[in-house]
């Protein structure tokens, strides 16, 4: 009997929010490893915000994706054949796998999970996401101890970590999130100091209410007028970090900040960031992070939904915000 | 006979572009300096971008001109009269002494005019336009040799400068002005690599054309579709430099620059800046400036616009880019 892989391929390039015409779900045998190859059966693959911008036309940080290409994913899985000899049979390995139960690899860019956390930490807290939020938060966002820092998307893969990651820093915590139960949870569960039901308040006034001193560092998850708010609201010399803006990802014009010449008035700095750039140093960070996390003092949360096939319908999710936690596939 | 001393006065705060009536053109006798104080006799005022906002009642780095009380300017003059033991009669001295003929002070905030240059230069290249310049462009800008440098509004009393200076340093300078004799104005007199029309050309095919290898500083005295343009054309790691935004001072919405994702894709920085935070630093860099401009390798131009009462029509040349160089009054 063959094994059949069963794989999402870009079918058409999404206007607007992903559809299921979008994509192909297709089969095909397993491919067996060439010499210097591995074969990886995946168990969970990650989807981001930045899967979106990969399926469009357009310049960016990595290629887009092509139509008939399989779909770009980070992903975590098993070690089921090994051609490569530094891969065994049975190890644990992250990389860009795709959406798909096997990949076949070269090994370049392939992470060895190391055994000290549950699988899908290493696609959350100890993966991208953690690293994203560890190297913009400290490296371009430069808390200081009493400063105020507010995050978007808070209760999201990223933010959530950002926001813990500046309680260890000594700062006051203000998050953004839509829905009250997003909200209790960053206060109550991860120590937040505050959090904003965007859905519910008007953040304008509730950023005044909560950053009484005005706004240390702004990290952006989700653009839009929630960016605006916070323009209106920084401090002098406020860092405000782009990582992401999924409000915005679906949209053919992307609202412009119209608050932008705050950076002027505050002698503020608004950075771009990818986490790609920091490869080198992930292996350090992920290593503290695992310490706060033996400590009691970080938190991962993965919502995690079984079955490859549903793939087109759980992205959704992470656009209108349904997701509590780290979005996952389970193959 | 009393002496009498004109002046304008904001009446009502302007929508949009100002008017004649948002002004108020008075007088009232010369004041007598008290003790501590002194009495200038303007000689050129200067006309700012600056000023449109001052004029709006929100949040800025300075506040807003109350309904009634003088219209503030940066001015130069001599003095005339002193009970100040600092200034003697004769000198010149320069500060912000509003739009008037005499102004009375303390003292507080006023510089001498050394006799090195012009009157009206220390109100161009070696005032506040020319320290703007220098320090937006090297301390925020940090031009390498060999980089690529864009300027907005480059033939006015900013950006020539800032085009000028990162000539000196061995960059590729790129600037964009309204009009074919301000562009060849750039290029034969000031040195310009090239300059773009944007009443006459497409921004964005043309910053393709004359910058191959990118943006690498951007700097940014317009906004609106321009910093737009900019934007999308940044190389990686480039520095924006947000030095003002005068397509935008006389709208009530504000365009927000929709290509600021940009700064993400290319891990860019956007940066705001009010050449006031450099006041310890002025007397070395007009020095250093002055050096350039008796090497030959600097230039200042200004716009001289006779008569005071004209006040409210000149202001608009700004807005217009009617102007050739700084813009000012001679009283």
């Amino acid at each position: 009997m063959t094994v059949m892989n069963h794989r999402f391929t870009l079918a058409a390039r999404p206007v607007g929010l992903p559809k299921a015409t979008d994509f192909k779900f297709g089969e095909e045998p397993v491919p067996e490893p060439a010499d210097g190859e591995l074969l990886v059966k995946l168990e969970y693959i990650s989807l981001d915000p930045a899967m979106r911008g990969w399926m469009n036309d357009t310049k960016s940080y990595i290629p887009p994706i092509g139509i008939g290409e399989l779909m770009r994913a980070i992903a975590i899985g098993k070690v089921v054949a090994s051609k490569h000899p530094g891969f065994a049979v049975g190890e644990s390995v992250a990389g860009l796998f795709g959406v798909q139960e096997y990949a076949v690899t070269d090994g370049k860019g392939v992470m060895k999970v190391p055994p000290v956390a549950p699988l899908p930490v290493f696609l959350s807290a100890l993966g991208m996401p953690g690293l994203t939020a560890y190297f913009g938060l400290l490296d371009i966002g430069k808390p200081q101890p009493g400063e105020t820092v507010v995050v978007s998307g808070a209760a999201g893969a990223v933010g959530s970590i950002v926001g813990q990651i500046a309680k260890l820093k000594g700062c006051r915590v203000v998050g953004i999130a839509g829905g009250a139960d997003k909200c209790k949870y960053l206060v109550d569960e991860l120590g937040f100091d505050a959090a904003i039901d965007y859905k519910a308040t008007d953040v304008t006034a509730a950023l005044r209410e909560h950053c009484p001193k005005g706004i240390d560092v702004y990290f952006d998850n989700v653009g839009g007028e929630i960016l605006d708010a916070a323009l209106a609201r920084l401090a002098l010399h406020a860092r405000v970090v782009i990582c992401g803006a999924i409000s915005q990802y679906n949209n053919l014009v992307v609202k412009g900040p119209s608050n932008y010449l705050s950076l002027l008035v505050n002698r503020a700095t608004m950075t771009g960031m990818v986490v790609t750039d920091y490869t080198p140093r992930f292996t350090a960070a992920i290593m503290e992070m695992a310490g706060w996390m033996g400590a009691g003092k970080l938190r991962s949360r993965e919502d995690i939904v079984r079955g490859i096939e549903t793939f087109p319908t759980t992205l959704l999710k992470l656009f209108s915000g349904e997701n509590h936690g780290k979005l996952l596939l389970a193959v």
